[in-house]
């Protein structure tokens, strides 16, 4: 990244020099035009929004990362948007209405109150595409392989897709109708994927001896599809809902393992990352070398509630600064310099401009030439005219 | 505009929904890629910076229109961008260190305090072009021109361009030697454009009566191109700087002129706008129909001293909501609709894909069809593979 001045600007709040912003550019192009070509529509959510409408039904954790602001227009607060996913399904519910399934896509820059485990720091660009109005599995596929797409126009080699579903451990602790207090005891021993103290904290905590192996048996259950074979004998007795997930966990991995041979496929049935909104599976794309996920999204049905429309919706983001570094920006000499003046001079650089040329043209007195500009060509008079032709090295100036 | 919810969101943060945003994307593209063929390197900007530095040599107006930020991490006050010219000389002048002229360009979402004469509201996309490190005209004449050539490049057909020069009324108020006071009230008749109350004030306030004289006559000088030659006259005593001034718009009219006799060039001698950073030339363009310029720039040397580099600069800046409603968006019924399943389907639809097609695959009991999800062809299922064909009015559904 060509990223300077952190002691002048805020932490993570990065600016973008050539040619790394001309790199996200060619990226933020390929993306959207790779989910135009899958069908979703673009649009612009807003910077900030009313703080109720904007964090409505997202839990505290997106409540502080977002700015807030007070709007002197009306005194009410606002915040600015530091995730698009609900602005997005708001959009869905409320403005745009549509019947049947709707294809959402966006790119655009959020703010974020403190610099936490996301990369793009304090403002990342957030791009990602959301599909509403389908319950079935149909549209959890087409995500995980849309995801996989964009990895792939990103440039990325190999990609270690981990899936999990909600639906596991919620049911389990339903069933052992723990205390708010002991639920998150046993949450954060499942985050820190430490058995040991897993083990411990279910023994204080759950009765039932069947309910307390199953929970136990969930921080083991993560490796490749043979794990939905061992998490079948694991959860025979559990509650319907866990067989039901454990069903949908293989229908995903048919839909994404017949068309990306190619991807590492990984279950983490343990995996709680997103707990307070999403609804059924969800998942995370790795690439050797980056240690956090470069892709991250699942199902979140019913965001819409709020805003009148209860309604099914999948997706996923990407973080656009991270994944424009997986190929690394080499500025391109394709220009052709110009001198200061000639006859017919302006008329021939502006053809070549139209038929798609850099054409940077000297001005008076200039002391850096060509090279410094990322020319590799020049244009000359010749013939009467102006031609275009390759830089002399001994004439490097204008 | 495909705006909605006002009442739902504050007034001015507005969201673009399809097709508009698609617009918005293509005229963002456009432009840049202009840019880039002019030889404009494009920056990301922070959208935060810290107070001091975002704000260093700004004026007031700007500190008015900041929306204010507590740093977390470091208790500091920051301020989101309200707009992006003075970041872009900052990064000039401390980023980027270059040698010899530097030609940057941006696109970003700046936000607004107040909704004020802007269009674009309180959250403005704002795009457009910085070159640094040449005093000369020929730096000015290129702005201008790459300034028509973004109008002409979004759609705008006729176009009245309006050129002003900050150094003729900031040489004669500074040679008739005004309080504050005084020179605030002549400087507020001056922008009402009204001769009478200027007549008043200039009077009451200004001793000399052949500065008093000029000073009058700058209210009535704005016109074609004669301007220049009636305020040769009206200026014959005028301090040597007005003279110089009169001499750069006439050399900024040949440059423009030449190359664009399609364009209604007049001069505004009393234009005030950007007064507070304005150095030397500066202009507006205009289409009938819009009461707000579409384009706005000019001169603004010196702005990266407080950053340690006091470098010559001009450029302008266009807001692209504004812009992109000069053509209205049609939505595009282009698309080829799938079926939800078939042999080889999932290898027809990625090989339409890689060409570029945009395909719309049906999900399972689906009541939309074709036309609601913009296609007017689907794949169908011959002669053992699979082909696009047109759309029969009577298959309207999947």
């Amino acid at each position: 990244m060509t990223i300077a001045d952190r002691w002048l600007l805020p932490d993570g709040m990065d600016e973008v020099l050539p040619p790394q912003a001309s790199r996200m550019e060619e990226l933020r192009r390929a993306l959207l035009d790779l989910y135009h070509r899958w069908g979703y529509d673009q649009v612009m959510p807003p910077p900030v929004e009313f703080l109720d409408s904007l964090l409505t039904g997202t839990g505290t954790e997106l409540d502080l990362q977002t700015f807030k602001l007070t709007d002197q227009m009306t005194g009410r607060m606002m915040g600015v948007s530091a995730d698009v996913t609900p602005q997005v399904a708001r959009m869905d519910a409320h403005s745009l209405k549509r019947q049947g399934p709707v294809r959402l896509c966006y790119c655009t820059t959020v703010l974020r109150a403190k610099a936490d485990q996301y990369q793009g720091g304090r403002s990342p660009v957030q791009v990602g595409v959301e599909l509403f109005g389908h319950a079935g599995l149909e549209a959890d596929v087409e995500i995980l392989r849309l995801a996989l797409a964009s990895l792939q126009a990103a440039g990325a080699g190999e990609v270690h897709l981990a899936i999990g579903h909600i639906g596991i451990y919620r049911s389990l602790v339903q069933a052992a109708d723990l205390a708010p207090e002991q639920e998150k005891a046993v949450f954060e021993a499942l985050e820190l994927k430490s058995p040991g103290e897993l083990a411990a904290r279910v023994e204080a905590s759950v009765a039932d001896p069947t309910l307390a192996a199953m929970l136990c048996a969930l921080g083991e259950l993560h490796g490749g599809p043979e794990v939905l074979d061992e998490a079948r004998e694991a959860f025979a007795e559990a509650p319907q809902a866990v067989a039901a997930a454990l069903d949908q966990l293989r229908t995903l991995y048919r839909g994404v393992a017949a068309e990306h041979p190619e991807v590492d496929l990984y279950f983490d049935l343990a995996e709680l990352r997103g707990y307070q909104y999403h609804t059924g599976m969800m998942f995370a794309a790795f690439v050797p070398g980056y240690g956090q996920a470069l892709a991250k999204g699942g199902r979140y049905d019913d965001t819409g509630r709020a805003f009148g429309r209860a309604r099914p919706a999948t997706g996923f983001s990407l973080e656009l600064k991270l994944l424009a570094s997986l190929i690394p920006s080499e500025p391109r000499h394709d220009g052709i310099w110009a001198p200061v003046e000639g006859d017919g001079l302006a008329e021939a650089i502006n053809a070549l401009r139209q038929q798609g040329e850099r054409v940077v043209q000297a001005l008076p007195g200039q002391r850096t030439g060509p090279a410094e500009h990322r020319c590799h060509r020049r244009l000359v008079q010749a013939d009467g005219g102006w031609q275009v032709a390759p830089l002399a090295p001994s004439t490097d100036q204008a």
